[in-house]
């Protein structure tokens, strides 16, 4: 019997040491040929050091895991690649200094691993980060350093550096009654594409606009410009949408004590663009609008009168809470159910 | 018959919305009461804002895991508590802070937790965390933010952040010949501790010595003076011993392209204090002092004719490399097997 060649064994990250799997990582952070000018030390030390030159720094930290946040095999079929988690980690992390007001400036990645990840999706996931971070414009970011350890499941934790370039950051807390209240980006997008992986709609059936709202719910775009722009045009209060509108307005209207009033008509247009999936899945799509978070859009408030900043759409306004009432979400006077994403609660 | 009043039923993470659990843990981190001076914007935006008053940043990442970098349970029958794993978690990032001559200024902290997680070992982690902070003397550091999310097990990723008060960081690079090679803090004790944990000797059989290692590994306790004194002592290089002093030696050797030689009466010295474990066990505490990581202690190099600063002891000095060797470790200028902790190798 003539000697049939095996398949070449695929190589894990069991079968590197940690100093050549960081040989592997480094080259695809393209630290090796362009440091952001914000790196004043980058990996290979016990830190990193970030230009803070305002004499603040803006950090968030947020943490990816396999089967919470994202799922290496969907009920659909697709797999999550090293790169769509990347993208995702990036994408995510940058949406929190947008909301801020602030650019970023640097990231460091924190990877746990099981033995058995094959080394091509850790490389996939370095390019998935360097590709979110230019992709989305996020031009004086880098990654400046990270950790890696061992694990039962994949997680991925980073910590993302800002700064506000001397500005005032938009707090949460700013919104006054009479504010104008607008979004920057989209939403229900990327629950839409979460919806079309979670049906055993087999995904190589999909059509090319399903196949955008999935691709959105795995590499979401959060629009970077708009936060830097929101707080030099006035805006009173921002924040991400990373859990749902209902949800995270609720959490704007608390911190500044308002009622936050949307426009029905908006939330209409908002869910155009959504048939696609929801005529498949024969759902309403403005529950998607409403309470699907991860699109990374901002929802900001805007004194009355002034200008909204490019990006920014009108979808409502804000309007003092009542003496019997909650600060809260109200829809043409009416109030809304909070819904959106809890990570805890059943 | 009687009725027998039953257990209080464990209230685990499950049982508790997010934010019912953030409102558990954020006055154990003493946010309440008293934010060290350098945050400027705590927890409850979408990100914290910290001061970097010489328009720099230092930062570091590290993931602590379940059955990874520490244990639920243990061989000997001593069960790491949620305060033990938030204590590590402080000190092994403040050490990496201080390797650099820095203090610390901020924490950030992600948090991913099993739904059958007792919310008291939460507090108890956050207690933990605090006094690990606090005890250790990082005085100007607190916990600004951070992120919950669930997983299959538990991952504490801190991002800490720290200042160099306008002075040059000590990189693992500066090493030259004819410096003197100085450790500040242990070696040893936590690996000893280690073995205690990992043997079959029941817990509640050890002395209070063979104790205090085992508290040693998990609770470490790394010098946080000694860094900016380092700093401020003209020290040429230096790195926090976190996998081992032959391991971490080889770094700064190899970074800085030098030797290190290690002078072996001294390294018998190191080894005064491991007896209550390597009488126990059998074996030569020596392996420890050069192989055994996470007691936090500083390597570093002074230039010649210096006085060493408090808290420093010499071990040795850096010597030229031959031409035919490679940068590393000598003792006596015998070359020396590097050991030490590598999360992937076999």
């Amino acid at each position: 019997m003539p000697e049939i060649p095996l398949p070449e064994k695929t190589l894990t990250v069991a079968g590197l040491s940690e100093s050549d799997l960081l040989a592997r990582i480094f080259p695809r952070l393209e630290l090796d040929s362009r440091h952001s000018a914000a790196t004043l030390l980058g990996p290979g030390d016990d830190a990193a050091i970030i230009a803070a030159p305002d004499g603040r720094t803006v950090i968030s930290i947020d943490t990816q895991v396999q089967d919470q946040d994202f799922r290496l095999q969907w009920p659909s079929g697709y797999r999550s690649t090293g790169f769509d988690v990347g993208w995702k980690a990036a994408a995510q992390n940058l949406s929190d200094i947008n909301a801020m007001g602030a650019t970023a400036t640097s990231m460091v990645v924190s990877l746990t691993l099981p033995p058995d990840t094959p080394v091509s999706w850790v490389e996939d996931l370095a390019d998935g980060l360097t590709a979110g971070i230019r992709g989305l414009g996020a031009k004086d970011c880098s990654v400046a350093g990270g950790d890696l350890g061992r694990g039962r499941e994949i997680s991925v934790s980073v910590a993302v550096l800002g700064t506000l370039s001397g500005g005032t950051p938009v707090l949460r807390s700013g919104a006054r009654p009479g504010d104008v209240l607008a979004l920057a980006g989209t939403v229900g997008r990327a629950a839409a594409g979460l919806a079309l992986l979670e049906s055993d709609s087999a995904d190589d059936s999909l059509s090319p606009e399903q196949r955008k709202l999935v691709a959105l719910q795995c590499r979401p775009w959060p629009p970077l410009a708009a936060g830097p722009l929101a707080r030099a045009g006035g805006a009173t209060a921002m924040l991400d949408i990373s859990d749902g509108l209902l949800r995270d307005g609720t959490r704007l209207a608390r911190s500044s004590s308002i009622t936050l009033d949307l426009d029905p008509q908006t939330l209409k247009r908002l869910a155009e663009g959504l048939e696609p999936a929801s005529d498949l899945l024969n759902t309403d799509p403005l529950g998607w609008v409403l309470a699907g978070g991860e699109d990374h859009g901002l929802l900001a408030t805007f004194p009355p009168g002034i200008q909204l900043p490019p990006g920014f759409t009108a979808i409502g306004s804000v309007q003092a809470t009542g003496d019997s009432e909650s600060p809260g979400i109200t829809i043409a006077g009416h109030a809304a159910d909070t819904g959106g994403w809890d990570h805890f609660a059943d």
